[in-house]
């Protein structure tokens, strides 16, 4: 009898067992080696300010071994400043892995596609394992892939808003069309839209904002846990058919009450 | 520091820990209990006549000790017929919880709400634990309860159609306004689905098709699992709020790059 | 060529150019003439208490001629009661229509689909033409059609909430099995939302808060008006396939660059 | 009183009283006179290779005097290539209007934002009055409102697809940051659709696609002008509040039974 697929996350030649990747930026200090506990992530981003204080409250202190970080360009407002802020973090031992955020809207936080195209270029080239934020346009898309992103990760509504999967149909494009893991990143605010984006073929997701605005961190971080699973093991298993809109019988319902009498 | 909350869903005085109800109208004998295994379920609908035949395949003899059976009254066509079939489960073992269905409609198979009232009513005053399947009207939900129903089981879809949560508005009123459990019984066809209908508040999710007509059984029923209990998480956690449309920075934006200079 | 249809909306042997039926219970006085005259409604809905008062401002002094009233029930909360108000508005000289309202819900405002069906019969009975508010159940649409019916009204939201179509899936089976007007009669509360009942085959729209409640209420009631018509042609056209996805061109994009050198 | 208001579109300093685009792609050439008609478009595209052909049925003899034609670069697959069919449609009598489509994805015919700013920025230069077709991304849309765009047509779903507003929330931003006319452009399918657009904001929609596989050509185009109409007239009136759930009564409900006793 077939049992559950073991089917890890592999980016830039890293695997992962986990494909929940936990945000940082909005935790309190205490709060988050509990939550990386319960969602059980193995990538946990970072902007580089919190990981290059004095202070005895360094984040960095409270990252779990094993769990590998993904510094972020948070603050870049074109490619060069990306680049710079990516240098910097392998240079203070963030390691490889750097999540390119350029943004010149401070409104809506929503990203510069052809800048992140840029700086994704260069730093691809110098060795980093490069995971760019992008607004989901398929011929963005293309381009990073060519300029040697090691996924893609497109957004689902603005940053922290916790609207959802807005951009569902244009995840999907990308999901069928690119030969990268398609991890998306902002705006899922619930589990169920976690689940969803899952089922339709993305690779993992990316929140911060949905779990630290709940009511109960912990519990909802182990929520974003279980239905990560839950929608990667429904993609694997393929959904079933809908119907347009007839109900169809699931339980035998003729001919019971004849044989009865 | 606080851990995951211990929940269990209380029906008509019995206590489960599970709260995915599997119904086993569509599967094939020999599936069935792995679906089980895998989906942790802990109550199995069946019909009546899938449990009284003679043969050697009888479903019963595939449901695990410790599995709650609810007979389903499928194939009733009124609360006569309805109530007909109930006291025969019982006569021949199937013990005291009974599923109510009554359908005259054999195209969207939507259940008679007036025929359900009625029948509820017999068979509450004769000691079963009544659960009815019924079309979510908050009017005919308040006369499930006075009737003495241990729970109200709304449809989201027609059954067997994987439609989805159709009736969400109404659902959410039920949830909202009945205090009895809420459990979402026809429609569902994704795990992302069971875990929306669990963030709103529902009780519990039944489902047969969607695991049915998976391409794989056993990992949807592992999938359904999941999603139903990230969903129960996520309602005790407490959602976070969703912002209008603008963007809020998860990440310190401001600053860095001044800093860094 | 074929030219736009006449296409006259028949109810209870009655014959309307207008798909848009008025609600007046949220106006001021002075506004209603003006929103009949640019909504272009030939029925228009009025509670009792406001046409039986002594006072100049007597709502059918605004009621332009030609226009067809409507009483409705509101304030009853069974069959006795509605059938009461129903004939005393006959009597009070606004004519045999009569819209059923039966509500024992005070905070949604839901109707009782089963007291609805039972003043539904005894009305149809003596000759009133019995145009029913009901949930959008197909068992009691049935119902209502044997018990004499000349039109079933269900709700697309909660009255006045403004919420939409959110019994969508519902309405159109009502359309598809019922050969009664299916006419959408609460919660409708933007004219694209009346388009798209209309295009579903909805055979009116009665709406009052949308319009009531808008910035120019003379602009909103032409908006819907001008809405209800283009669903109803959409209908008539029949409308063009969905692609499941992938884009089609609508132009001929290919070769003539090439020609074009 | 107030009455329904004069609001005329304004691009690139021409005025015009529709608000519906109609592109000329996929209709039969009979038909193309008729449709202008029923749906009283004043701007109708056209690519470049239906205008120079020298066959009998040449499009220009099919567009009614006082018509604003709007050549497409159809075929370009980048910012060249675009250019030169403008300057090619403005030297055989097309005008100055240019529609700017550059696509380089020939499966979704998605269009290359960043080929379409540069086209944009030099064909502005050159005198023309230019209406890029875009992905509806903030940052490429200023981009293009810097370049001397006149206006900007982001897509609701691929062409042709008649999938919807899929862009929705993005659509949004647009309306509310840039201050040009925002022309909706590809993927509208219904009346319903074009007026939730309008209502939101849009200045104007395009469509083709959806009127050509009507059942009834006529009939749809007179459909989409109605509730283009429809949607902007409830634009400017200002749509009521939506009610979270609840609903509030139209009619007066209370009071009445008892005074009738």
């Amino acid at each position: 009898m077939k049992t559950i697929t073991k089917d890890p996350l592999v980016i830039g030649g890293h695997t992962f067992s986990s494909r929940f990747i936990l945000g940082s930026g909005k935790f309190n200090m205490d709060l988050i080696e509990a939550a990386i506990e319960h969602a059980k992530a193995e990538i946990i981003t970072l902007a580089l300010r919190r990981a290059n204080t004095e202070k005895n409250d360094n984040i960095l202190n409270h990252i779990p071994k094993g769990v590998t970080l993904l510094p972020n360009t948070s603050g870049a407002r074109n490619a060069e400043e990306a680049v710079r802020i990516a240098r910097l973090a392998r240079e203070i031992g963030c390691g490889n892995f750097i999540k390119i955020e350029v943004i010149r809207d401070s409104k809506y936080l929503l990203p510069d596609n052809y800048e992140t195209i840029k700086a994704t270029e260069i730093l691809a080239k110098e060795g980093f394992v490069v995971m760019p934020y992008m607004y989901p346009d398929l011929n963005v898309a293309r381009d990073l892939w060519n300029a040697g992103a090691a996924c893609v990760m497109p957004l689902g509504a603005p940053i922290g808003s916790n609207k959802g999967l807005c951009t569902k149909e244009f995840i999907q494009i990308l999901i069928d069309e690119i030969e990268l893991p398609i991890i998306v990143d902002a705006g899922i605010g619930k589990p169920s839209e976690a689940c969803a984006a899952m089922e339709m073929g993305a690779a993992a997701i990316m929140a911060n904002t949905a779990i630290a605005t709940a009511g109960n961190i912990i519990e909802m971080a182990h929520a974003f846990r279980l239905s990560v699973e839950a929608g990667r093991a429904a993609y694997l298993a393929g959904p079933g058919r809908v119907l347009n809109m007839q109900g169809e019988a699931s339980s035998p319902l003729t001919g019971f009450l004849e044989e009865a009498k």
